[in-house]
């Protein structure tokens, strides 16, 4: 093979995703070539994957208000003057606010950190999207904070240092319930979730 | 988030590479996206995969030849007069001749097939590169055909459509040694192997 080799270049770059070893970016570049290829409709696949990746590449930002990511100046969610103001869920990442969105429970807004605390690994408060939270709080009018973080260690160490910032204000302050998941067996939950299920049992 | 959302184009184009469903092909686009929001040096990550697919769509063909990927009108292999034209490699696909080129060992040449016989599935002779093959023995000096295709069912049962088409024309043909792997130990060798192992024993 040449030196200078696009395919050997595409399995680069497929390597370098997560997840992705040199053999699988292998495996995904000779399918793409075959794509390729093969002409016609399943010609146009690489190119397409191409452009979506320029796409969100040149048109996806990070929304001005709640840091989720959008095409404008603002998210979809902050656009719309349904959602409640005074409501304000914190996460760590986008795929956290989409996975609360897809449960259409929530009616507030959102507040992305990008990330959770984790001092081990060097992440502090100013990595994250912390002060701009607290501008917000100072603003807005806001009524309740929901701690929407992982319920991991990061996450609740990120959670009880965000409700010990946010608390002096006279906001409310929760945290997503911890429990026994839906259609979980007790038997086969582990032990630390069942003893938090334990802990905040609740009137019946 | 919004109907015509680039983000949710980049899952769908990454889902349709084998092995990746939705989960994956969205874990991946957000770890992308989030290289794009970095900037800097990660920033372009996402447009150095949009160029090496557009690159390898763009340059890479089939060599004229052998049918081996290449970005001329002959592969490397081909082009190479230090080759010995009088011996040919006939493979399945494009992994198993970089397979036999990794070893170092075959100074022939390669005829790729781009298949193998399965007429389950609807792949017959005219699906292969099996006339292109019979015109290069008419046309070339070949004395000897190792038939490379995989151990297995399919690749078995080309190998002796193969052997029979081209045995009539005087060519040596020959087929890849079975039996245990370098570093095998037979107790954990599946039947099969160990079996054909026994049947192609050799004087030693």
């Amino acid at each position: 093979m040449e030196r200078d080799d696009p395919i050997q270049r595409l399995i680069l770059e497929l390597a370098r995703l997560p997840g992705i070893g040199e053999r699988s970016a292998t495996r995904l570049a000779f399918h793409i070539i075959r794509w390729s290829q093969d002409g016609g409709a399943a010609g146009s696949l690489a190119r397409d994957l191409a452009a979506a990746l320029i796409e969100v590449t040149d048109k996806v930002g990070l929304c001005s208000s709640c840091h989720n990511l959008c095409m404008g100046e603002r998210c979809g969610v902050c656009a719309d003057p349904r959602r409640d103001p005074a409501l304000l869920c914190v996460v760590e990442g986008v795929p956290d606010l989409r996975a609360i969105e897809a449960t259409a429970t929530f009616r507030g807004r959102y507040h992305v950190l990008h990330g959770a605390l984790a001092p081990l690994d060097g992440v502090g408060p100013e990595d994250l999207k912390v002060a701009e939270l607290m501008a917000r709080l100072e603003s807005d009018d806001i009524t309740e904070i929901i701690l929407a973080t992982n319920a991991d260690v990061e996450g609740d160490a990120t959670a009880l240092y965000l409700a010990k910032l946010i608390k002096p204000l006279g906001i409310r302050v929760t945290r997503l319930a911890s429990g026994i998941p839906l259609g979980g067996e007790l038997e086969y939950i582990d032990q630390a979730t069942l003893g938090r299920a334990l802990d905040e049992r609740r009137e019946f």
